[in-house]
This record gives structure tokens, sequence and C-alpha cells, in this order.
């Protein structure tokens, strides 16, 4: 299982947003939304073989995790729009403070909490973080297809978040010589991932 | 220069569609929203040195093209909706049936034409089209940072399409295993052309 973790500094926790304005009133969920896009969806299909973790900490709400699951997810379209009011829906939905995650639509899950408590489901699995100071993904060697990958929104990473990393001992990767959006990083850690353990065409 | 032209076999070329439904409106003009955002957007800013050209060939309106130029583009932002907004603002202000690109807001000119018109463009410069069976990006050599990219769409290339660009002696290129977004592929290659051409960071 592959796994994305995104932090949202500013991404509305609550579903208290406007489809018709997502960078104005969702704390940039946009970011996050092109996320799920990029990590979620290929040609025909859903990657079924990779989770998504939105660390959701804007708004007036407390921190929520929200876990979008390849291999049971439904409906999910890659426009903007679609996704926003999927994910509205689910933050509307949710009962609140879950002390674990709670399933609300197919394959979209929620939970109360910030870093700490994906880290601990992370726990013993190989953990990386993307940042332009890293080990060029290319140059990296990775056992098998079941990481964890951790990366910023469009603000980058905070400094509680980098030293709970660090804590955690994730290294340090990078993917070229150009500052990306966050969901361009995806893309291209994906990219190398399927380079490594996925079939060829027709194969 | 590095340019990339997106065929959309379906997408408006009128600004008939609604901003709430992208998808179902405007024959999937959503698509290629998404791969003008990965052509041009990068953190904290855009990519002067890319060109895209989108061929917008749906809805009752003859065939036009629309040329996105990084270099003097304004008010792009990522968001799908923002993007649409943009475009639709623009095939409402252009003159209909112009036989040369008209700039109608800083940055985007638009054409009545086709395919055919941009390959005159593309005239002596080297030429690629992204195609599964293609040769990996990475083993193919670049003397510089003037290609000119074309892509399909959601529906993958037309075969008159097919027959235009392998007259012009196209070569073939692929990005992976996997069969990605539009988007995605175009992601891909700026990275493997930054990583070719471009400074690393704090260079």
């Amino acid at each position: 299982m592959r796994r994305f973790v995104i932090i949202g500094q500013t991404a509305s926790a609550s579903g208290d947003f406007s489809l018709d304005d997502l960078p104005s009133t969702s704390g940039r969920l946009d970011v996050l939304l092109r996320v799920l896009r990029a990590a979620l969806l290929v040609s025909n299909g859903l990657r079924r073989d990779v989770q998504v973790y939105l660390v959701l900490r804007g708004g007036v709400a407390d921190s929520q995790v929200l876990r979008v699951d390849g291999g049971t997810a439904k409906f999910l379209r890659p426009d903007e729009r679609s996704l926003a009011t999927l994910i509205q829906k689910t933050l509307r939905a949710a009962p609140r403070n879950a002390s674990h995650f709670v399933e609300v639509r197919p394959g979209l899950a929620l939970r109360a909490g910030d870093l700490p408590e994906v880290l601990e489901e992370a726990a013993g699995a190989p953990c990386f973080m993307l940042d332009e100071a890293g080990q060029d993904i290319r140059e990296q060697a990775f056992a098998a297809d079941d990481a964890w990958f951790f990366l910023g929104d469009q603000l980058g990473f905070d400094p509680v978040s980098v030293a709970l990393l660090e804590a955690r001992a994730c290294q340090r990767l990078s993917i070229g010589p150009v500052s990306l959006h966050t969901d361009d990083v995806v893309t291209l850690v994906s990219n190398e991932l399927d380079r490594r353990f996925s079939a060829p065409h027709g194969a």
C-alpha cells in the first residue's frame, strides 16, 4: 500500500465553505483536492493500492484527518467541484471528535486528530518527507511499494510537523530542480514508484 | 520555448458552458484546464518559457485554438473554477473566425483553426507525441528546451490527428507503465525537461 499524507495548515476541517469560491472560503482546500486527484485517479479508474490522508487544520473546528482509500472509494471524479462536493458532504455528515476513523462514505473515513495520530498508523513503515533539500527520488532505493510520503501544502511544512517527521526519522526526498505544486509532486512520486513496481502496458 | 498542444476532441470552442458543472456542459474542458495548470503554474509563479495550445473542437462552433503564453499571461490561478472563468470570458470576447491569433486578454490569444494551423507554427521544430507505445522519455535525447509536445485528451488521439503528427514525423514518447490523465503526463514531461535544462534549487 502506497500512502500520501498532506498537511493542510489552513484547509477547512468543517464543511463550511462555498463551492463557488474554494480558494477564498475553504482555506485552500482546493490544493488538497488536486492532490486527491493526482494520487488516486488514473485513466479509466482508481489506484486501488493507494490511500491519501488529508490533515485538515483550518477553520474554527479542531483538526481532523480525512482518509481516502482507493481500494474502496466510489464516485471519485477528477474535476475539482465534484471532489469538493464529496468532501463537503463527508465533513458535514461525520461525527465530531471521533477518536478513531469512522467511514462516512464508501472509502472516505474521518477522525479527530493531526499528524501524531497519522504517524501512529505509520509506525514501523518506511517514511519519507518531500523536501527540496532532500535526496533525488530517482536515487532512492525502495524495498517495496508500501511507503508513507508526507507532503506540505501551499505553505510548505510548519516547524512542528518537521520536528515530528524528523523524530520519526523520515528521509527527505526531492523531485527535481523546480519548486512545484503539491499535486505535481505526488504525480512525480507516483510515477517513480510505478516505474519500480508496476507492470508495463499490456503486460 | 517549451510548447504543449492538447487536442480537445469534445472541449467547447465557445463560452457556452456552466461553471457549476464543467464536465457535463463543456465537453470536458475541465480536462484541458487541469493541463493549463500543470503546464504553466509552479510554486509562487508562472513558467515564463512555456506556451500551451488548446485545440477546441467541441460544441456547435467551428474549431478554435486557444494559446496561453506563460511569458505574458496574467491572473492565472490554479483552481479549476478560476481557470474556467478566465477561459469562458476569453472565448466570449474573442472575434470569431480569426485567421491568425488575436490576443484577447494578456497572454491569451485565439484563432480559428485546428491541428494543421498549429503544426504550421511548429514547422522546423522538434516534435513529439505522447503515446503509451512510445520510447521512454527518460531515454530520449533533447538538444534544447524548445520542443513541441502533442497530447490527446481523455479520449486519446483521433486517427486524423495521428496521421497528421506522423506525416510531420513526430516521435512517440511514453512516460511510464501506467496510463495517466493528460495533466499528469504534462507534469512528467515538464519534470524531465526541468532535470535536463533547469538550474537546481538555489543555483
